[in-house]
């Protein structure tokens, strides 16, 4: 059986009592900077913020009295886990999710707060898998595929009915590609209200499975990626079938990319996104002039984002901007030199944020000292001018880092 | 002459077409969390992400002719210079805005950005303003002021319109105030379409002006607070009559609680948001039996937060809630002392984030050394047992800050 555009739109009509319809808003700032007329639906409201509770809880509504009473399992560390969790809990279905040994507490501890059951097994995530299946069976449980179902790429493919009907003139939509439920879904789904309408796939770089399938490699490069919610090796065949069919163009991103759109999302729109948002927000970037006079719809996927990493996150962009920089000074270790330098970097108007004095572990001679100041700035030019300045009265000064 | 609801009502119709009709949604895991209904208006994601864009707008649209050919100026280092300078651009008026020294650049920047002409002048803000009305009557320009204008209550009002078309059953609407310009423009525009409906006051507690005027204080006490957009001394006299008129209550919140909220907003809600908006949400916190089967609107005023703070409000925000904490060691200086408890850290399912082995600035003897491991945690419990733990295994170690 075939994903068709009656099984998206009977999706709809199951869930949509019980779904936010997110809103799908003018992205003004980006729009201006770009020069494109961008829009975003932002699924990073949704129930437990990601889209991901769609497709659960339309597959949720599908079973029957008793498989309702056996409860399903679901094999997940992300945004799925939550998904199946909180509508399950609402329905009063026992949901059992696994998860790999290692898994961040926050994400164990927002799945329980929806009800679910926590099981952790396995050193990783096939492992997990294996064993869920195994479970599923001598339990009795239903198992909740995470994508390659079709009942959940209908729950997906609901987003791209609310977009067009949020958006009716839209020419362009960008769709974050891990599994394939999404995309597959949404293409379904808008392919079915406008037939002249693109999709385009996101994808990160390290996880680019429909490319390299296209291109015949035999798999993908894997790894540590932002972008966890598409770190899939292998999408269902099913939808990469209705990628093949619907899809004009599947493009990826590399991490630093996704890394700096997450950032610009936050820091330029306000908004707390996942690393597979920043994927599709990068594949734009990237291919900018491709977007021009196109009115163009970007699936923000979810905001579920480690908050250490997001702090992280942030300085970073700030040290990328050239906003943060740390000079080191190599200094003579007589008195009134921080004194001095202090001065001068007051005096051109930046900020001094952290200054790091250490004597141990350093290149130089004892006689000497190495100092380290983190400076906030105006920006990489700003930063340029001040090392000028100090190294004209005489301190022996470089930027750390990019300049 | 005041405010009436005429004044906003014809604000909508000037406004509308340049304003971005936020969205009003349910706040749906944070209503779970607080066991009320709660509603947030967007307005972080209004032009210049600040509700300030629409006053701003309004004002302009007042301007005859000659007044627009002149020229407007205003005095802010925050909100209303971005709303001023942005829509004085798009309606070809030219706009000059002037800050005080010391202004972080990102702000002067932002301004630049949507063509306003920053003048930077005076050691406070006091002092910028008798520049800026100076420079005005001197050029000849306009004069903004950013809330003691009926144009601009007015044109703030509006959002208060949106919310009863967008959520017509709220009880309640929950509005920060500074100047008093947003509130006293909500509140005559929703009592005059629904007089049954509650509107209720957020402040920073170092800066509660209205609750000091009506407890005959003298003066509000002032300082730096996260919570910029509504430091304001001394509300406008107009406002502060509609509040008393049309406001059930006025509440405040410390600068914690403003942090608290901020951080909830951002990893609960996935929001970024502005201190002025933390206050609002802190006050529904502090009197949460107040809003209980209420459907409570809060408008979240705006995004604008500084990176940099905000990425160590994150930070901040999993030290309190015990994710991340730092244990401090008085160790032995001999070999596979780092490994022994990096060993049993890591038995206990934490992770270690950072290593700090100072030898400087010890306390501690000579021979012996002292270490400091920042770990992530599950919570506080988790960080208690792993203190136990280690000191069951014969070590001198204690976890630093809140406990």
């Amino acid at each position: 059986m075939a994903l068709t555009f009656d099984h998206v739109q009977n999706a709809y009509a199951a869930i949509r009592e019980s779904t936010m319809r997110t809103p799908c808003i003018k992205a003004a700032r980006m729009s201006l900077h770009l020069g494109i007329d961008l829009y975003f639906k932002l699924e990073n409201l949704q129930h437990t913020n990601s889209f991901k509770a769609r497709g659960a809880l339309n597959k949720l509504l599908t079973l029957d009295a008793d498989q309702r009473a056996r409860g399903v399992i679901a094999c997940s560390a992300g945004n799925h886990a939550q998904g199946v969790a909180y509508h399950a809990q609402r329905l009063g279905i026992p949901a059992t999710i696994v998860m790999p040994h290692g898994t961040p507490f926050n994400k164990i501890a927002k799945t329980e707060d929806f009800g679910g059951r926590v099981v952790l097994h396995g050193k990783n995530f096939d492992e997990s898998v294996d064993f869920t299946l195994n479970m599923a069976e001598k339990e009795n449980y239903v198992f909740i595929h995470p994508f390659d179902d079709i009942a959940v790429a209908a729950g997906q493919g609901t987003l791209g009915l609310e977009m067009l009907e949020q958006q009716p003139e839209l020419d362009c939509i960008v769709v974050p590609i891990g599994g394939g439920g999404m995309i597959a879904g949404v293409a379904t789904a808008v392919k079915g209200i406008k037939p002249s309408i693109e999709v385009i796939g996101a994808q990160a770089d390290l996880y680019n499975a429909v490319q390299s399938k296209s291109e015949g490699k035999s798999k993908v490069e894997g790894g540590s990626t932002l972008a966890e919610g598409i770190a899939v090796k292998q999408p269902g065949a099913r939808n990469l079938k209705i990628i093949r069919a619907l899809v004009s163009e599947v493009w990826s991103a590399s991490e630093e990319q996704i890394e700096e759109a997450v950032f610009d999302l936050l820091s330029s729109e306000k908004l707390v996104v996942e690393g597979a948002a920043g994927a599709g927000l990068a594949v734009i970037q990237k291919n900018l002039s491709h977007f021009k006079k196109k009115k163009t719809g970007l699936v923000i996927s979810g905001g579920n984002i480690d908050s250490r990493l997001l702090s992280t996150l942030i300085m970073r962009g700030l040290v990328r901007d050239g906003r943060i920089a740390r000079l080191r000074f190599e200094i003579d270790d007589t008195p009134g030199q921080l004194s001095d330098i202090s001065r001068i970097i007051g005096e051109s108007s930046a900020n001094v944020v952290e200054v790091i004095h250490q004597r141990l572990m350093q290149t130089v001679s004892l006689k000497k000292a190495e100092l380290d100041i983190v400076i906030e700035a105006r920006d990489r030019q700003h930063v340029r001018e001040l090392v000028e300045t100090l190294k004209a009265a005489g301190f022996k000064v470089s930027a750390m880092g990019k300049s």
